[in-house]
């Protein structure tokens, strides 16, 4: 059976490659998303990649998601920190997900310690690059594998 | 006289039936504004509904309420908590409002104990799941008459 | 079939009326009570209406209700902030009960956003003057008619 | 012109002489009184004196008075640090008010550091033993001759 | 000789055994106190049962236990929480108290983790349901023999 | 060299000159824009203005502004309180940036106190009314000619 | 016997009659150290007045008090919420003092609420205008009798 | 049938009757361990006890208890403060336990008012010197015996 | 008409140019006066400029300004975060004036984020070195301006 | 070439299996580890397993690691919320290492929010049961290789 | 090489000897001077030594410091937690200095146990009355020739 | 009379010389324990060293040192900021002794601002490296001898 995965990411991570290349490297977010589309082919998943900086059109995309998406990868930026509209939206489709990081926010201000989007994922993977984007895919079809 | 009424519907509200079923019971959105339109219909009123999961559409359409709208009735979903930008917008336009809750917000987490637009708000009810709006309804045009 | 519903007042607002009446209104306690219990004939609800200065006596009278009283309508005055005690007296008798306030909490000294009572409520109705009184007791049947 | 003075002594208050001689000395309550009353008769006051531990009992006591005294003077004991009730009541009456206390509480425990109610009085004096409430007496009367 | 002893029991208790059963179990507060009673008997206490729902009312007590009780036994209900009027009466007697608790309140909501009185106590036992009256009074008489 | 400047006004910043006149006067954005424009001719600036309600669309906007733009004034509006977001737009671009704001933030509600974006700006300017924008105008011009 | 008194204000109490007129009346500061000299002329008392605005000043005046001074009254101004070297300063000479305040600090801005030096005096008097002043002379001369 | 208890005693309980001689008293630990064993001769117990300083000897003392010992009675020590490693063994054998504490710690220093392994336990007794540990010892057999 | 204006700089701002170079570059406080001075003598101002470190004396300044001076241009340096006193000085003589920092206070250590002076000035402007004080100079005169 | 890895566990972890099923699953921590060695063994990494209740003996177990381990997989169980001297072990030896935790500490209690070793970490993995220790080893060697 | 060092000390360390002697011992300023003069004689060290009560006249001397003093030895006062003046100008001429306290501010009050100057010193030494200059000196000096 | 000593050492202070050397320079354990032996022998001290990474066995140690130590040198290292254990240690032996820290603790990551050891203290000494402990030496010394 094949898992229809997407692929989410929110505020400023169109501009990865360009922000803060100290602290997120030089590699873009295309570039990302090529490498998971790349893997979910070779193990058979439907993936779909989104980015946008509207939390409402994260918000309408993860409720289009429902009935129709078995897992969701994401990186809420830095909705992570205040977006309990987002969090909301998880609750509402219900649909398992995984939170991700490049940068290990335990590190960083204060301010990013907190995510009020990850009591209600499956887990949090945080300070990778971009690989916590392929560790956070694997982790989501293990779990959905779990269900089955 | 007739009176003009904005109902106002913030993030994941379109999600009701769907969402959380346990917190909210299965009534759609839909099902809440028709009933409030036939309320309206019943005690002369102009009833507009409007939902949306962005937070700048939900404040232009409070802009676009200046001076054609007696008052707005309002679930402003987890904006509650921290979308000062929308306390703003009803300080911009000065109009009447009641802030409704389908759940008891104060017996849920602890971040939902805090309203950043109640201050504003003619007054405030939460807990009656689809039933506030029809009290919202009723303190707002109560408060609409005792102002004439 | 007929509810019993016990209509309680806490501290003060034995002095509508007479208490800042910017805040409040020049309407007295009576008054509100002759008007629910009007209401009360009309829709055949069995009212009792009960105020109190003591803490004690409010306890009492919540205890009293135990096994013959359907749903309670309770204005905690001051003690909503600090009295656990009359939290306890609602835990121990179970009765189902909605909170009101005349004025908007909210907007008020911070103190006053806090309920200690508000968690075990059906939901809480405040700002709309004596009407919340009448909201509120509308909330409480259709609550106790959806359970039946 | 006479003033009619109540003077308000909350809990534990009766307990003077014996409670803690080590903080307040072996002067009794009735031992105050007697000497405010014997003030009051020197300057043509009419002053009533009333102690209690019922929180409720102070407060109907503070609604009495509204209408038929002039000022009153208080030492709330231990609600002065959360007896909102107690608060509202004065705000209630709107009578003028001093508050006393015959320890320092500002040398106390933390808790004794903030009082609810001072914000509404004319004023507060701490630390004087029962000189505490001549001064108490005087300031008072001195706030009712420059409302003439 | 014959220890007197008070035993207290604050607001609500009189509800035990009806009163949240999942928390506090089946037993009524009369059968505790019949057994506290027959205890008594067997190991010669004069041992005298109160329990009120009024705060005044308890410190009341309290101030008439001064010179005709050596030892009491408590359980404050809620009051544990805020009741600083009840702290100051145990100060005011300084007769030895021991505070017990029928529920774990250190396993409970966070305002029940804080004791205003406990600090003036010789301890505080808590968890054992009615058994923690029993383990209550054993530690009283200890601790009035121990100072023989 | 002439400068390239965008000039951007967050949520509400439309409503100027209706939005609580008591606090920001009769003046409107246009108004602020037209100054700023003119302002921009007479030094030889290439001035763009830009105002939205979306967080969304400034954030797009800012990283636009991603090698064409010289510096930004902005005033963020309620967004300067929580916006993590619209802090994170800034450090992607890395453009130099003043924040204005018209009201003195300092003097209203405590939670205008807190900015989350000017730690990241050259610097802050508030109180002056529309005059703030034109104070930050020059503040930016000489910043970026202090670069050179 | 004569008491030496010595009678300090802190900073801005030079502007009185001119400083927030709605907050402490026009009545100079001069006008208030004349009717204490007076005072202490009838009690026979020795009295000094001085006023500063050098938080190192008045430590001075405070340590040339030691052994030539029996009681303090101060109104520390400002000082009275973040002096510490203030409060040592009287811990270090270890005179009696009382602290008065012309305005009720507890109903003003939060920061006025706590007093850094209120827990080394005999007690503080806040509320009263200048007849603060007179009631500190009063009780400072009582306290300095009863240690006789 | 016969209870294996196990009596585990935390950080510095080596040293009692060395240790702070005014808190504690002169009793050794072995005295309390001796007057336990007695006990539970008396009562068909089987008891071991076993102190140490070393936080992992203990938690490997728990796990070792799983599957031969009925009840758990502790005195944690210091480790009741911040010792989640403690709890978490606790939660890992799920053994029922009653947590002793000699002193009445909820009258020491703020940081003894906390337990981090209360909320696990059946119950926490404490203040009663080593009558605690006897106490503790009859709460837990009377609850082993209620779960028959 | 001239407008008289008092340039007020706070403790350690005659080491300017010496200071912390990395924050605050290496002019020097008599230069940012020269060029203030030259700025007044080009519109018609009367400036006077005066640097101390003892906040009495900067007390004693803005006394002697009250009813000679128009408006006044502040660098309060560290005072801005706890000289409760120089807040005072500003009420007692209520000339309207502009609070100016060279750094920009957002981004340093968070202490230096509260200002206790802000909320009495017109406004605050921080971040762009010396230029600080002249953006000061002009929002001052056109608030002056905008008075007449 | 060859990395060599070290996996560390914390308290409580020699329980897995048998601790809490409801959270962690019934897999013992021999389990995980003979698969870390498998996966090891496969990708040509020498692991090392070393569980341990005794914070003594994992940071010895780290500084033996100086000089002799590439990177450390840990587990810190209880101690990522208090333990300091564990995170100062790791900045001795400056080894990199992946911190892991089979359950999703941010959805548990609070205390579990914070993690005082995560800031020195390369990143961290929380929720994915044993599959965290997985993804924990192929973050750890990703990170060893991209240093190459 | 002869180190020029200046010794300073804050508010009320001239009422050495007087000023809580409990807590300071009977040795006076003076006294203290004269030894560490006496040890500078020896050291060949250049030692001025320098107490004021005004922070203004602190913070002139250390200005003055600047290009002639190699080392501050100082002893704040009540400073030490409020002056960020003080601390400001340490930055402004970045002289080393040692931080001393004669008695240990970690066991007086809490307000006492926060130097706001500390973290800019090499180090701070507390506890050993006079000795801690004495000492502060020998640090002071070993630290000047590490430098060197 | 010669003075026995123990010089303490807690976690990771072993690693010395390879720990962080930006912080702590090159200096081992060894070369700092040596150099306070021969000061030792030099002031006729016997002086035993221990360094420990396990707090058992440092509370082992020192309570071994009751009755056959003078006075105990410690640098508990990260302990100091929250091994209670290690306070009450010190408070059942009560053997006088100082803490030494090689950082200055207050420049550093404000959890180690905090000490729950330095209370129990004689005196604290941070931020001179090594010499910090032969200045604790001297103050300890200093304080035993000034006992005798």
């Amino acid at each position: 059976m094949m898992y229809r995965i997407l692929v989410l990411n929110g505020p400023n991570l169109n501009m990865l490659g360009i922000r803060e290349p100290g602290v997120y490297g030089s590699e873009g977010l295309r570039d990302i998303e090529d490498k998971l589309l790349k893997l979910g082919e070779q193990q058979g998943l439907a993936i779909e990649c989104y980015q946008t900086n509207h939390e409402g059109y994260l918000i309408d995309k993860i409720h289009a998601a429902f009935g129709s998406i078995d897992g969701i990868l994401i990186n809420p930026g830095a909705w992570t920190h205040y977006s309990y509209a987002l969090r909301d939206a998880f609750a509402a489709v219900n649909i398992p997900f995984v939170e991700v990081h490049m940068s290990n926010i335990h590190a960083r201000e204060s301010f990013r310690h907190t995510s009020v989007t990850a009591a209600l994922a499956i887990g949090q993977i945080a300070g990778f690059g971009s690989y916590s984007y392929e560790l956070g895919l694997m982790a989501l079809v293990r779990y959905l594998e779990s269900r089955k």
